[in-house]
């Protein structure tokens, strides 16, 4: 297939997930129900069958790999990363800032990224060696002269172990404290391929979290690494950094870099 | 004036922030520019302006009190309160979860309270004795049987104190790891409101960050009050509850009492 035809599968895909998820979104949950029945664990699951309803149709022989049903065809070059409610407590909360990530690795690695907002319309499509699109039209990340002058995003603090915090305090001690925001998931990656956010640094990622996010990033001038500046794979612990100014990425690493 | 005639004002003065906002959101912003000249601080400052020249025409004796450019009529027993912007890193990341808090106090009571989110329509609408309500419908809270089935948010352990993060933590370890969020200034007590989240504690809130809340918070079912369980006043050193399920208050406050 066509990196065209493959782009056009990849955004049906997150039509199909969005038309799942948004029944779901602020649906009043009874506390007493059980957590399997909760609207994000259906919202979940419907968004994944929906989307490997349509690569079983449509892309018979590429393998699927998805966060919440599983591998299939595992053997394939081509494999399909689902992950159809990347910050699932931001969508229980009821905030629109949640997202559907797919991405599709050939060999391993990640040819075409989505996040897909289903709520506010947002999605952000990388493609390898194209210019990143937000809304069909060209995202492009900032220049950022300072670590002092950076906008620093992570998810959580409970997403760190002991460790990881000292070392992400460490790096957060060189940015301007008025200047860190909480919460996001993947969407502070999508408003870092559209520079608003410089920098966004996180632990315990799976491939399904990061692998939509490389494309995005990268094809909207940023790059992306594990906490030692090498390219994310599995054995990256999930140590994730985003950075929109690759020209501060020594920096970065040197932050993270405490003596502890 | 008729709580009728002040409600239809206040919503005046929403309309006119977010049409102040809206134009700055997600302006690109040279990192080289001074901060004084920021998209934030510009959007802030034009909200506030635009606020004032209503309240200046249309409520000429009312007193205003405004996190830009402070305090006006002081001696007035009633009182505007005006944060155009709560969440200003939020704001600054790109984020449509940040808001304009209006609150309007009679001798110090918060009578009414508005959170409105200029990009994404929504406006919680509180009064003193009145039901809640986002985009003209009833908002409630909902029932939580236990701290460890609650929805927690917090804007960020930043904004607490060493001593006020240990208590927070005390509390955290009660409710459930995976359902504590980051992130969302004022937004969070609007989803209080609606029913989407159960709790959430803060310190070093002002005067400005949580008396337009309260109308809001205690219209929709909730309750609002300090780390003591005492009504919020300026001797509360900002250290905020907001409950949606009142019956939990003993747990919340016994949670907060930690050891230290």
């Amino acid at each position: 297939m066509s990196i065209v035809s493959d782009l056009a599968l990849a955004n049906r895909l997150a039509d199909a997930a969005g038309d799942a998820i948004r029944p779901f979104f602020r649906a009043r949950w009874a506390h007493e129900a059980k957590a399997d029945a909760s609207p994000v664990t259906e919202a979940d699951r419907a968004a994944e069958a929906a989307m490997r309803r349509l690569l079983d149709a449509e892309a018979p022989r590429d393998g699927i790999i998805g966060e919440e049903y599983g591998a299939e065809r595992p053997e394939a070059a081509r494999q399909w990363v689902l992950d159809p409610i990347d910050g699932t407590v931001s969508f229980m909360a009821g905030r629109p800032i949640f997202g559907t990530l797919i991405a599709l690795l050939q060999d391993g690695w990640p040819l075409i990224g989505i996040i897909d907002q289903p709520i506010t319309g947002e999605r952000w499509v990388g493609a390898t060696g194209h210019p990143t699109l937000l809304g069909g039209k060209p995202a492009t990340t900032r220049a950022c002269r300072s670590l002092s002058d950076a906008v620093l995003a992570t998810t959580g603090p409970q997403y760190f172990s002991d460790h990881d915090g000292e070392h992400f305090m460490a790096l957060a001690a060189k940015t301007a404290h008025k200047r860190m925001v909480f919460g996001g998931d993947c969407y502070n990656y999508g408003l870092l391929s559209s520079g608003h956010i410089d920098l966004v640094v996180e632990a315990g990622l799976k491939l399904h979290d990061f692998a939509a996010l490389v494309p995005i990033v990268e094809g909207a001038g940023g790059t992306m690494c594990d906490w030692n500046g090498d390219p994310l794979n599995s054995d990256s612990a999930g140590h994730v950094i985003a950075l929109g100014d690759p020209a501060r990425l020594e920096d970065v690493i040197e932050g993270l870099a405490c003596d502890h």
